[in-house]
């Protein structure tokens, strides 16, 4: 690899078995050199969380022809901490991106995604970011839309860079290339899980519950990433972490009278 | 109980027999029914995981005197999840508080708190919620002016009512009442870790790192919440879940130039 090729760390949270991550590093070492980082096992649904209270393992794996690649004991936000400050400690990653997804990180799904937190992390120190997904579930997922559509939208980032943000939310429909309509920059629609718990009893005869539930999107207009994956176009949202409700600032000065 | 008191959901990530979730249930049963469905151990920094891959148990306990309490086996967002769907499913809850976190959650310290997490995720149903953090990590912290604060910023906001959010960061700076200057209602300061990953070897040899780390505050300008604690303020910031940063919509509009 020559040095002025850009450094591109990949992850996700399926695992680095998942066929989603395959066709992203298939993509990725068509612009420049790759390192992957990925858990060990599938770490769906885990946010953001980090490994405090146990240590975390990284073994050199021989998984993707060509491409030093690294499975982690930890949560995807764990892999991106020590891609960044063991794995790549002294170089400077140029682009990081997570996934492919298998299943949809639309909506308000983004703070429960370990694909996105990943991406976030690494977009905290300013690494220009992407997480992709796919709207299907399946490990037998067709990818092959999917890499023609991470191809055009890295080949445009390299080329005219993230403009006031470092992190971008994609979620690409499931449908044949020729029945995407294209691409849509859009806001985050508003969503919410309703939760129906499986209930059993386990073998010892104790009560379990087993977390299921329905999408519930409240939301759904022109503008929004549900929308535009509806209509059959890849959404993209310039994604952050300031939480802050500005408006509410003022809102809630009330709170500031309080005399303790 | 009378049936007009507010129903207040009780949870933490640090666990049902944490010091902090003690004081804040002492607090809330002061101004009506109090439930708490809490972590069964320790979930620092689980960010919003939610257990998908496992069944989760959940254990009625006498842990609280006179207050209906139950360990759970999931994550602190798994709680807030069983405390909606199953536990209190047919009524409604009217205020949830989470903490008194071990540990500041101000900052981007937010996204990867499980106690910010829980609130959050009870916000996602238009549930007030309250999040609160006591800036000492120590099990041994006196969480007697944290309870003067609680109680203060429940009945103002029980009385007057969240504006614009469903959600508050709350921080209390870890000195004597007498020197906390009052209430800021604030934005969450940009900040990131650094990490430091211990390294060691195993009874077996291998190789292993444990997550360490300073956190970095890049911004503690006037009107953030470092800067308000830095002072002796209480933090108050209004959070949300939508992360889509606005501005960078239009300026990333030339990906929608991309033919597929």
């Amino acid at each position: 690899m020559e040095n002025n090729q850009p450094l591109i760390l990949v992850t996700n949270d399926d695992g680095m078995f998942a066929p989603g991550i395959k066709a992203l590093v298939q993509v990725a070492k068509e612009f420049g050199e790759v390192v992957v980082v990925a858990p060990n096992s599938p770490q769906s649904a885990k946010g953001h969380a980090v490994t405090l209270h146990d240590p975390i393992r990284i073994n050199k794996v021989d998984v993707f022809e060509g491409i030093e690649a690294y499975e982690c004991t930890g949560t995807p936000v764990d892999c991106v901490k020590l891609a960044k400050f063991k794995v790549l400690h002294d170089r400077q990653i140029d682009l990081c991106l997570s996934g492919i997804n298998h299943g949809s990180n639309a909506s308000v799904n983004i703070i429960y995604s370990g694909t996105m937190s990943a991406a976030m992390e690494a977009s905290l120190d300013q690494i220009p970011s992407i997480g992709f997904s796919l709207l299907n579930y399946s490990f037998d997922a067709d990818f092959g839309p999917s890499k023609v559509i991470v191809r055009k939208i890295v080949q445009a980032i390299l080329e005219k860079k993230l403009q006031e943000t470092k992190l971008l939310n994609v979620n690409i429909p499931d449908v044949s290339l020729d029945k995407i309509r294209g691409v849509k920059v859009c806001r985050q629609a508003d969503g919410r899980w309703v939760e129906e718990f499986q209930e059993g009893e386990d073998p010892r005869g104790q009560k379990y519950y087993w977390l299921t539930g329905r999408f519930i999107m409240d939301d759904v207009k022109d503008g929004t990433d549900i929308h535009a994956l509806d209509k059959n176009y890849v959404s993209v949202v310039p994604s952050g972490h300031d939480l802050t409700i500005y408006p509410a600032i003022e809102a809630n000065a009330y709170l500031e009278k309080i005399r303790l």
